[in-house]
């Protein structure tokens, strides 16, 4: 029998995001037999349930939905709502009879940790009522982090963003080659340091910049990084470090947080910012070199020149497939990716339980971090290589990027 | 006679700056009946005081010169080096001893403001000790202002860059459009709003985002910008407002200032911070939604991925139409753009003399200032847009860009 199908994107956006939902609605609007209308959710679940919905289809004939394929961000809008913990919540039974209202049978969320929760707590709800709608969870996150899946769609193209800004910031960073400098790089990822692991994919030979990189898995500590950064400094006069956001103590300190402790506005506020300006201030302080911090910030994650063909590829066949293994029966699964061992990358697409899961962060194997805690060794540039490889025309008019935009 | 032929970069790096650089060095290399040898400076006229200089006809050989097209930073390296005011000073009869003992007859220096400043000093220097080398400017800088040039090679690619990635923040900030929200884009630019102004570029119809644009030709007024941004979100909830680095109070105070002012990090030190963090404090106090800023920072001068093909191709011109003038008598020049007037956008090549040039600053037409202060209008958009016109494809290897670098 015919059922609807529903969709939404959940947390913060990646640079494919959106071709996974190109995935999951090119994919069931051409599986007729067994999906009738195919909704969004608009801004997830929390706008499903003040009924904001759109129709997908209309997209498809307007080629629109083409143009979804390289437009960063969420098309649909996000949220960041918590379903509860208790299946007994009100919540529940409003949102499937809304569920019945519209008559969906298949539900898919694009999101990281929090949004495969909603989909573990609405599947077991389902179970638990007897319901027949089967859910699904589409992987996104540019850090990299969801267990069970060998990489996550979004990391291969913030990867690619970020290796090839800090091969340019290095060579800007370079032009005064007769006077030392030191440039911090502050890249994304509060707990797990994938992405900015993935800055040693700038580096062209033994030696060269980034020379230093330090992720959030190993414990901060300030003078072992001036010293490294005044030993490093007597080889590579132009030097540039990159710094995870999440680089701590190893106590649960945040290195941003010794900055913030301190600083304060003339408002009498705590002065938030960043561990690559805290550590500007201490090479300035301790070394007194010229230094810079350049924090990459939403660049990482919605640059559209820096899209990996692999990374966008692999977003939209987890959506695709996200659909085909629901069609066949498949519910309250994750689509993950199975590397296949041998010289050639490729991968297989798999579907594993949520509920293993969600809740759940993979960080870098402390295997992979090198030196003493400020390198990255070859193990990670094989693993991530792969999946920044390819470029990807974006449209554009009037010499500027064109994107899809929700009406 | 032939002679033989220097060329330098100093200053600030832009993405095409090593655009003008081929030119000069394709071009001498074309001209073998007038020009020799054609040497690069090392980080330009200091270097040079120090016989740092290398061979480029190698580099057209190896096939290196076609990599520099597409390179970003300065390839020579740069310098900041300012000659003294006094032609008597002992440094002038040095280098030219040096330029006599190289054979130099032309030379070539590729730069802003204080490059012209150098290059009107070495041809005052050669007419009065009747020297007959001849001593041109090449124009580069992001900010766009050198006078009597229509615009500078280098503002074509970061206004791309700065237009194309504020289109790219305003969708990353619009996900959550359930949400109220504002963000802060920092763009260079400390006393010229040239470049700020671009955002105005990214904005798709009337009210779209960028709504706000502040540049340093007007004075900011912070109780008026909280008004602004009041009224604003009352139309667009996640509302994107771009400012320069360089805002300031009209009278001589910068907005960054009065945050430095107050903010103390642990060692005592004054906390240097961005006048975008100082806005986004203030937006916290006073208005109290979600707030972020970003610095666009030296991706603005470097990014490969958003070359202008009109700036990259006017860039490599402005260096040929310079060894052309020189060849043919010209001295104490800089190459300027004149912009024919016309429905279709076109430029003449014009020697103008640099001593009109340096040490001056072409600000933003107030009168291209709109809403008091707050918006940009249609002669600015005219004017910008035919500049950021066209992709260049990066040469790439392994997924990321290959550039050239000095040995």
């Amino acid at each position: 029998m015919k059922k609807n199908v529903i969709v939404g994107q959940s947390g913060g956006p990646t640079a494919v995001i959106n071709a996974s939902l190109y995935g999951v609605v090119y994919e069931a609007l051409n599986r007729e037999d067994t999906c009738g209308t195919v909704y969004g959710m608009i801004n997830g679940i929390e706008g499903f349930l003040n009924d904001q919905i759109m129709d997908m289809e209309p997209l498809e004939r307007s080629g629109e939905l083409e143009l979804i394929k390289t437009t960063p961000g969420s098309y649909l809008g996000s949220c960041r709502y918590k379903l509860p913990e208790d299946l007994r919540d009100e919540v529940y039974p409003r949102l499937f009879e809304k569920f019945e209202q519209y008559g969906i049978g298949y539900f898919f969320y694009i999101g990281g940790n929090d949004s495969m929760d909603t989909v573990s707590k609405l599947s077991r709800y389902a179970k638990k009522t007897g319901s027949a709608i089967r859910f699904m969870g589409i992987p996104k996150t540019i850090d990299n982090d969801l267990v069970r899946t060998d990489h996550t769609p979004g990391f291969g193209s913030a990867a690619k963003y970020v290796a090839s800004t800090v091969r340019e910031i290095a060579i800007d960073a370079s032009v005064y080659d007769n006077k030392k400098s030191v440039t911090i790089v502050e890249i994304m990822g509060r707990h797990a340091g994938w992405l900015t692991a993935a800055s040693v994919l700038a580096r062209k030979f033994e030696g060269d910049n980034p020379v230093l990189i330090y992720l959030p898995e190993m414990a901060f500590d300030p003078d072992k990084f001036i010293d490294d950064v005044n030993e490093a400094l007597e080889k590579v006069p132009n030097l540039v470090v990159c710094i995870s956001e999440g680089i701590n103590d190893g106590k649960g300190t945040f290195i941003c947080e010794l900055a913030s402790d301190v600083g304060v506005d003339n408002f009498g506020h705590k002065m938030l910012t960043g561990s690559g300006k805290y550590l500007e201030n201490l090479v300035k302080e301790k070394i007194g070199v010229k230094v810079r911090s350049i924090e990459l910030n939403v660049c990482q994650r919605c640059s559209s020149a820096m899209l990996s063909a692999t990374d966008q590829k692999e977003a939209i066949a987890s959506g695709a497939y996200g659909v085909k293994c629901a069609v066949e029966g498949e519910t309250g699964k994750m689509i993950g990716f199975s590397r296949v061992p041998g010289a050639e990358y490729r991968i297989d697409y798999v579907a594993e339980d949520v509920n293993l899961i969600c809740n759940q962060e993979k960080t870098v194997p402390l295997e992979w971090i090198t030196k003493n805690g400020s390198d990255i060794g070859q193990e990670f540039i094989d693993y991530a290589l792969p999946l920044i490889q390819g470029e990807v025309k974006v449209p554009s008019k009037d010499g500027l990027p064109l994107f899809a935009y929700r009406k």
